[in-house]
């Protein structure tokens, strides 16, 4: 596969993904195009899971390392590719019980902000 | 529900996940207790979530933290659940990128020492 | 004992130590539910360690794990118990060398913040 | 305080909590000298919290962070200080809660095995 | 040396990496002194290693370790100790392999928030 | 760059680091594709940092975050690149104040374990 292949195939996860949210972070160009060649376009990309399990367990890793802007962002993404609040719900629960209580804590009050915000776009765009 | 209900409850998961490597660890009693009633009793088993699902989820929480025994546990557990080796390794080469690169190394090799363990324990039994 | 006894005890715990600070996250009902009945009516409330010994451990782990905003509502409740500050302080400075500088630095800024939070409220209350 | 003093102040310190464990590491020469004056001899060594204080936060500290090898030697010394097991079981217990599940087997597995080790150390000196 | 020695030499080392910056934070009088003498006068201070590459080493662990408000600082010493902006970037890249795909987002994203502080406080003394 | 430049690039790094401990690990195919084609063939081999600042800010990261086969690895890389041990160790003593003791004590014990056996090796050879 060429470079030019795997940037467009990352640019397409991505935009699944985030949508208008992409590419709000002032980044190096470098970085971004590394984040879109190699994490999205070669990783996210790969056949071995589907996206919404990769969604699943990337939101699983930033929940329990404490990484919260990213925590919010792929809360986005999840909810972008169709997995029910609920689901989120659940799984911050469950991980609670693996990272320690802030794990749940953080998550949940992070995924409700999230939530609000994107109801709050959504009515803003009707 | 009743404590026992729970704790019964909570046994099946664990038998399901385990079969016969559960109960090795010498732990106190109480923390078996409440492990069985309450983490597997209680939280493993809400509706929310699929069984599959809240062993990925552990797993990559697990990975990330670098909690290598319970790591080598849950993935005798997910494999007990069906879920297939090539899946698991996936896993590990995505959360290489979310926890680092000694992430996958390390889960991919645990990994590779566990279903060993698995094929030699299967051997022995036929 | 019944799952209504739990939770009376878990927010009697809850109550003594946040006070009025407790509740002020909005979260899942479910969540609110085991955190009441399980984390306080189970954990906190067995007889092994006293509340200002648990006050304390929990605040180690929040501190060297970095968790600031559960950190700063456990600040509040190790106050609301009757530990000094100098004792928080101190605790601090020791942890330090145990989870790196950053975690005195961090700690400590934000039991300051925490102090004079509830110094202003205490103002305001009178 | 000249150096010499806050080193001997600080060997003393470890002698009480390491015992004959202390010194086994082999570690460079400026490092032990910066562990016995800093660590022990200036910060161990200060009158805001008792030993037994240091030495449970401490053990929080090191069990939330997955330091296995020095929570051993810690959980060495608060035996040595007279902290109960049972006191440390439930420590373990409770942390569960706030660094996860494996915070728990792990450090409860550890404790185990180091009780074992200095019974059979004491069984060996009568 | 003398701890006054030390505490001098330790308050150079600070000037010389934060300048203005150094002294904004709201701390303990002892947790200030025991920086100044022993973070900044024994270890910074010590002849193995240059201070760009204590800077660098410094960066490396707050950056994986998830310490934003320390990492931002000690970018802040980076740059006034001369080390190049493009050179940050590249570490953060490098990083972003060791310690997650968030490690490079966030320090990125603190390093460009850091510099353009720092421009505008340049512009603002000529 | 085509795929397999990079891969041929990324193997040129591994064997400059790990010479003959490079490929020792038992790891998927695929993994080990995207390691030498993605982290040494794009990541170390990019021009903005030496090969041995990349080797420090990576013990840097591996050590703060207890990763410790990783660790060790890594240290044998930095002496394979020519970086004295002394250097080495004067850096452990500086993370300890930044993530903590216990990565001084076990960077120095896993460092002074390579060092023992790179000698070790070294007289075989000869």
């Amino acid at each position: 596969m060429s470079d030019a292949n795997r940037i467009e195939k990352g640019m397409a996860v991505i935009a699944k993904l985030f949508g208008s949210a992409a590419g709000r972070a002032k980044l190096p160009e470098d970085f971004r195009r590394i984040t879109a060649e190699h994490l999205f376009g070669n990783i996210w990309s790969r056949p071995g899971l589907e996206l919404a399990e990769r969604s699943m367990i990337t939101l699983a890793a930033l929940a329990v390392l404490g990484r919260e802007a990213e925590l919010r962002l792929h809360f986005r993404g999840a909810r972008n590719l169709g997995i029910p609040r609920a689901k989120l719900e659940e799984m911050m629960i469950h991980l609670a019980h693996y990272g320690g209580w802030p794990v749940g804590v953080g998550g949940l009050r992070a995924l409700d902000e999230v939530c609000a915000a994107m109801d709050a776009e959504g009515d803003a765009q009707t």
